[in-house]
């Protein structure tokens, strides 16, 4: 298909990256990390998790870090909930681009120690979930698959049982007249190959040509951009990504926790691939050594010692 | 033209990764880290640099290592050296397989900086140097181009001044009656992506279908592994590679230095696309977690933390 013309990164750095972060973090200093990305130009910035902090600790100031951050112009900003009280949160701010996905798992296994819930009880959730979303005049627009690719418990994920649960979520959508125009597959575990990843999408596209198609890719064992350059040679430009690989760092005592690919290495890949991505690459690299100093351990990215290669083309060019 | 069936592996971090180390390293610790990758089964191992004490400090216990590590059966043993003597006293050992390979550097800046040589004086070297080769009887095979995809000091490398350079060494060589079979190129300092990866391994494909190509590739903003999956689809086989990311670490104080690609990430990565390596997986994760206990720094390879995809399905079929 060749590669995109432009790639859209959602920075789930504040998220998924602070969640993992076992250190105590400052409210401000949250704040901040929300507030520079924007400055980054992002054009989506996923700012917290509305969950309950006897779980995830790390989010229990959800409310005050949504209150402070300072919304720019262009930008979409997403958080995360898991039930009716988190999204009533999250709505009652008033601060959020609202949007529904329909998530499953495709372990059972995973499903259950994840969410405790198995696959069939997910999808009988969702058909409530919809409901719950519409109440809330929410748009969904979007199905996703976790652990897409394989999973630390099941192992390999067979492609077809993908396929069949994206047809069972699009149907269960539809049922509701909700049509789903995007597909996302989150690699949670970091199992995805170039060659699953290009099976994977083959198998969907064929099925669904028309539909969207966003990763969550993890980069568990450093085929994260591989696995992101094999998508986008399938047209695939939507991507997750946290700033500085945060979300799991193996030198933070997260051992065995898989970090999400880098921001600034994505983006950097992208501009060197001739494909923008309207986010400020310098700006970039300098929070991610700001979110460093934050959660204070080194953090994966390259970026964050590597000079971009554009930098020396300004300099040689000057 | 699909990937290859069996990827070979040179093992150069006692060499190339630890002359970048700037903390000190016993002479015992470098002879046990290359006892413990001959164990790992590589068909190749870069040893040691026969080079001045005063240019590299970390080799200067080039003799002591390699009267002491033990050659193992099926793996060949190599070393570098600058001149005359240093590969006198490579030789004198007796312990090492010697190949001559005439390398020149595509950026002449670069060329005159790291080797005190332009471009077209490193071409009256080598027709020296087939001389030295040849008066111990040393096989050259191979030719090499350094910085052949990006010069931090002259920016892009044009793909047609590396393909003319590569034809001269060639040229050079035949006039010697020397016959190459064999081209290497090495990302010196990070510069490839998978599409000029693709580009210049197209080009020399063309003029050159019968010549095995050998890549020293850097990982110095997360391409690595990109590059080396796009290669080994263009029929690449032979790549350089480091236990744990050595060579450059981005987190020992050895700021924008380039680390080769890791080994154990690479051998992963061959794995999971049906590729053998014939390289013992398990024991490397371990060298490669003792080789950061060896340096004393956090190691940039994803593997010592992640655990291999393998293990899970090992586990999983218990």
């Amino acid at each position: 298909m060749g590669l995109p013309k432009f790639v859209n990164i959602k920075e789930v750095g504040p998220r998924e990256g602070m969640q993992f972060e076992k250190g105590p973090i400052s409210t401000a200093d949250k704040i901040r990390l929300v507030d520079m990305l924007s400055d980054c130009n992002f054009k989506q910035i996923e700012v917290t998790s509305f969950v309950s902090p006897k779980w995830v600790p790390q989010m229990a100031d959800a409310d005050e870090v949504t209150r402070a951050y300072k919304r720019r112009p262009g930008t979409e900003y997403n958080c995360i909930f898991l039930n009716a009280k988190g999204l009533e949160r999250a709505v009652a701010h008033g601060k959020f681009d609202m949007r529904g996905t329909l998530w499953a798992t495709a372990s059972d296994t995973f499903s259950k120690k994840n969410t405790n819930r198995s696959i069939e009880e997910t999808y009988v959730d969702l058909a409530e979930r919809i409901g719950l979303f519409k109440s809330f005049n929410i748009p969904v627009e979007r199905i996703g698959v976790m652990a897409a690719f394989g999973c630390n418990f099941e192992g390999d994920i067979d492609q077809q049982h993908v396929v069949e649960m994206v047809a069972r979520l699009i149907d269960i959508a539809q049922r509701q007249d909700v049509n789903i125009t995007s597909i996302a597959l989150a690699d949670t575990m970091g199992w995805a190959t170039p060659l699953t990843m290009r099976r994977m999408l083959g198998s969907l596209r064929d099925r669904w040509p028309e539909k969207r198609i966003n990763l969550h890719l993890h980069d568990t064992r450093g085929l994260g951009l591989s696995n992101a350059f094999a998508a986008m040679e399938m047209g695939v430009d939507d991507f997750d990504a946290a700033v500085g690989g945060l979300g799991g760092c193996p030198y933070g005592g997260f051992k065995g926790a898989a970090g999400n690919i880098s921001s600034e290495d994505l983006v950097h890949m992208c501009h060197e691939l001739g494909i923008e991505t309207g986010v400020d690459l310098d700006r970039l690299i300098e929070t991610a050594r700001e979110a460093e100093t934050i959660v204070g351990h080194p953090l994966p990215g390259k970026l964050i010692q590597g000079t971009p290669l554009k930098a020396y083309r300004r300099t040689l060019a000057a």
